[in-house]
């Protein structure tokens, strides 16, 4: 037991289980989606992105110590950004126009997939909810984020004409936020989970939050790969359009 | 009905409940605390304070519109302030250093008397549950927090030798934050409220606000005024001296 390998344990997960291994990114990645399905995933992946500062903010609502406040606030500055200049969710909306959407269609949530709501939902309570070791190790999923942020940019610059630095601009940023955010969370675990006990704990709390993401990929090739088959109510292709 | 009558619904809830009208604030304000009971009113309104971060924190869990959360996180960075500079809270510890108390003491919230306690998380869960109109209604006290702390300055100045610009810093600094604030809150409130129901919500939520601040200057009379017993495990004079 030791810091060591709790960090190589929660590596581990992600190598096993982080959503970089589901087939719909493959075939994002590799220019093999249509462009509904394209946008069938802007449109679900809205509904997580609209619901990060409200789960960083429900962090911020259970959290007792200033200091950690005063670290974790910078999330939710970096997704909702300024009144005036927005952050990562206006830089989402620039990537729904850019593959012929209506941002405001989009920001409406309107069309959202609802096994990919129960998903995010289910993030935002288990981080308000949950023991606060547990509440900081679920948000370990940036460890593995810029690696297939770097390979999302790569594919979609090569395959799909909507690619360019304005419309995967969202990607590009988060580039440079998350490695300080995950540095944070990632040394306040292994200081923190001090027994086996709760070496597992964070280790089911990476758990969680790997399985919130690979659902709203299941919900999505389901709806729009294979079977596609749209349950009543989400998004149709032709709808929500610019 | 019309805005101008809920607004002079909601200014009659001040002028009727609002915590200005407690006996301890006439006691405080007018030179009549002993230190021990200046020390025991900064220690048990490092709660109140503690907690306001926190319940704002939950309102923007709970927020699902990104232009009102980025209007409302102002509030957050007022209270807690940069990683470096901190902001509310540690003016809050300059009063406390200031009274001769130490600050890590009042920090640790040790000695709050359970009663403020259990009103400052009421505030926080209220803010968390109830309807999003109940939410921003019940910061609508920020309406009279002006006044009261124009009062408090010139009072304690005049009183009490541990007054000066620094230790005072928090009520100074709350008289050009809180109007800003409230306008937009007062705002919100009297264009949501748009029927009879709503109204009177809205003037419920004001209402129960002023109970969790009278609530708290009841519990500090009971426990260091009049009959002046303090219950099990609350701060005794003599503890947490710098």
């Amino acid at each position: 037991m030791s810091r060591e390998s709790l960090e190589e344990r929660l590596r581990a997960i992600g190598a096993e289980r982080y959503h970089d291994k589901h087939p719909f990114h493959d075939k994002l990645h590799g220019g093999e989606c249509s462009p509904d399905q394209v946008r069938a995933w802007v449109i679900n992946r809205w509904a997580y992105q609209a619901a990060i500062p409200m789960k960083d903010a429900a962090f911020l609502s259970r959290c007792t110590d200033p200091d950690m406040r005063r670290a974790w606030r910078s999330r939710i500055e970096d997704h909702d950004g300024g009144i005036n200049e927005g952050g990562g969710l206006r830089r989402w909306l620039k990537l729904a126009e850019a593959v012929g959407l209506d941002p405001d269609y989009v920001a409406s949530g309107r069309g959202v997939l609802p096994a990919t709501q129960f998903a995010v939902d289910a993030y935002i309570r288990y981080v308000r909810d949950m023991p606060l070791l547990q509440a900081v190790a679920s948000s370990l999923t940036e460890l593995f984020a810029p690696s297939i942020h770097e390979r999302r940019i790569e594919g979609l610059l090569e395959h799909y004409d909507f690619a360019n630095t304005e419309s995967l601009s969202y990607f590009k940023t988060r580039l440079s936020q998350a490695p300080k955010d995950v540095a944070y969370g990632l040394e306040w675990v292994l200081s923190h989970a001090d027994t086996p006990e709760k070496e597992d704990m964070a280790c089911e709390a990476l758990t969680f939050k790997t399985n919130v993401l690979w659902a709203q990929l299941d919900a999505l090739w389901g709806a729009y790969v294979e079977p596609a088959r749209i349950p009543p109510g989400a998004w149709r292709p032709g709808e929500g359009m610019a």
